[in-house]
């Protein structure tokens, strides 16, 4: 059994949706998880605000989702028992969504994500630094900068 | 007819829920609104993670919209017809949060306010800094930090 499959799309919406009560209400919606590409999606419809673009704070938990969604993918399939949380972000709004919200993390580099899986086997815990950016279409919407610490159970 | 009443909590809950499709699911109650004091609140059930804590994203919606509602009382008693819209923020989550999502915005210093609405008036837009503070009982829970922007219509 291929484990970089096994802990792809169908595993990460189920752990979002069973494990984030808002994320059915948010509609999140995993598009691409691999090792090259971690893509949520939700709809506009349930974030829309007054203006009829993305609320601020839907932006935000989509992001947020995404990261976390990243953490536990590596987390699973370098079989670490091990849960990250965010500790703290900084988001950028840039331009207002008028669609889909959709956030794509850029994966970190090698080097980065190795030392997060050194500090995971030595010390129990890791810091990772993530950055997640929503586009509406073509377009960079918002920018989300993260930090998310794991520790092993 | 007192204009500081007029724009007190039935008036944001008001807003929040008919503007922020989303709201409605975070289960938004304004608890205080007027001169001294904005502070929002939602139920933990409807923002609980898996380890039955508030999730990050449900904590940031509340702080936003919080500093939201403070802009938007002041430029409804400041008779200014302006929409307040969220530029960029920063997030600390300092301890889970394990109740309540209880969010308060720190007051302005008056200078601050006053510039705030000098650039409205000269410029027909402004900006300003609100921080907004998360407590879980009696700590300190997180930390937001957001710039507000607002264009005359």
């Amino acid at each position: 059994m291929d484990s970089k499959a096994t802990f792809g799309r169908d595993y990460l919406q189920h752990r979002i949706v069973s494990e984030f009560a808002l994320a059915r209400h948010i509609g999140i919606i995993v598009e691409a998880a691999d090792e090259h590409k971690l893509v949520l999606q939700a709809p506009l419809a349930p974030n829309a605000n007054y203006k009829g673009t993305a609320f601020g704070g839907s932006l935000f938990s989509v992001a947020v989702l995404a990261g976390w969604a990243w953490v536990t993918r590596y987390l699973a399939t370098a079989d670490i028992a091990a849960d990250g949380v965010i500790q703290e972000s900084t988001i950028r709004y840039l331009v207002p969504v008028e669609g889909a919200l959709r956030a794509t993390v850029v994966t970190p580099a090698p080097a980065n994500i190795d030392k997060f899986a050194r500090m995971l086997h030595r010390a129990g815990r890791g810091r990772i630094s993530l950055a997640v950016e929503i586009h509406h279409e073509e377009t960079l919407a918002a920018v989300f900068d993260g930090v998310f610490a794991a520790a092993v159970r």
